[in-house]
């Protein structure tokens, strides 16, 4: 039973592992621990305070979503000061899609961390965004909302957010990053090999290499999602050297 | 022409008028002025910034609805530790209604606050909840965050939401308090008149008397709403005596 029990729950036996792996995920030091707990607890495991009220993390997807959503109007706000209201509110809905939050939470592997009575196979895609999203609201309850706006500036905004591809101007950073090679005259070639390890979801990584060095790495449940990523990395990194 | 500027345009040309009854809706001192100006000017007055994007409350509005369903969600998230995801939705939806924006704007006067060429009269309902919003957005730039949670619970929370009355378990506090009085053997009486003054809108204003002496007072669009109002008022007044 003990073995059962630990091949379905996956959450590090020792609470030690498993805020070094958060903390690792968060770039910063935990305070009141209770809540990443319950941002991780499923309802499967049937956990209960002490007046009867359920813990899982199904309450913090609520708090979260709602923050999560305003460090995006924030930061919208800011960024694009020549956008009127619908424009804002387009890009927020983009950047803020259920696809989007899956992606973010697959990304940081939060399931890993995840502590169920219900293998994980059968969570569904949804976990990872609501994982996520509840990550985001203990955020908000153990250090407040400045650190709800390092941690989506650090894992969704520098990462992930890019207006001018959201606006659909740039379609493929690939085809950019192409052409661009060709202009400077610079040889290019992507490496793509089958990365699939423990995942249930077949994975691959790439490494593109610019006159024969690594410009960007990714890793991508297809070979074409894998090659944009590393070149998006790869564009970005040149666009600073260019401008330094 | 200045004449005719002066009757469309109402906001105090001092500004220093505009900031003192500014800060008396607010409960605090502003500091970053501009942001606050920009909450209260209207897109008829076709203001532009030195980088020629439009100067005026819309895209405020996009900030602060953000940030009030946040802070929203952030009460009901601790104040109802037994409800779930949908649940605090559902409260939440409440809350943040067009309707309820359009009452709590309206009740503290903003339109009186607003810049535009326009008459006001020409508005709208909506005017009220958009200038509520506008000003939550300017308080989360001028004074971040806690700001807005504290400015929220002054004037939403506070006078405003009743968790029990949203779920509907409180269907009139009218009835409420009358059935009290009549348990604690104390007289009541209603006072109503007629108090529209220069508003568009035909408004009441009534006075409620528990044993002769004014037991709350409030002003409302129907006579229903206002006695209403009182009622909930000294409802709480009582509550708030009794548990002391």
């Amino acid at each position: 039973m003990n073995f059962v029990r630990k091949i379905l729950n996956s959450r590090s036996d020792e609470d030690g592992n498993f805020f070094v792996e958060l903390e690792d995920i968060l770039g910063f030091k935990t305070k009141r621990k209770k809540f990443y707990k319950k941002a991780f607890t499923h309802r499967s495991m049937n956990q209960k305070d002490t007046k009867g009220n359920s813990v899982n993390y199904e309450r913090l997807e609520f708090l979260g979503d709602a923050m999560l959503s305003s460090v995006i109007s924030g930061y919208l706000f800011n960024e694009v000061p020549s956008g009127n209201e619908g424009y804002l509110t387009k890009m927020r809905s983009k950047i803020v899609s259920r696809e989007h939050l899956n992606e973010l939470g697959r990304d940081l592997k939060l399931i890993d961390l995840v502590q169920s009575r219900i293998p994980k196979d059968n969570f569904g895609e949804n976990i990872h965004g609501n994982l996520f999203e509840a990550l985001v609201g203990a955020i908000f309850l153990d250090r407040g909302y400045k650190y709800c706006e390092k941690f989506i500036d650090y894992r969704v905004i520098s990462p992930y957010v890019d207006i001018e591809r959201l606006e659909g101007k740039v379609i493929s950073y690939k085809s950019l990053l192409i052409e661009w090679c060709q202009k400077e005259k610079k040889s290019f070639k992507f490496d793509v090999y089958d990365d699939t390890g423990n995942d249930e979801l077949k994975h691959f990584a790439v490494k593109l290499f610019i006159d024969n060095r690594v410009a960007g790495k990714a890793r991508a449940t297809s070979k074409k999602k894998a090659e944009e990523k590393a070149s998006k990395r790869a564009y970005f990194a040149f666009q600073k050297q260019i401008s330094q």
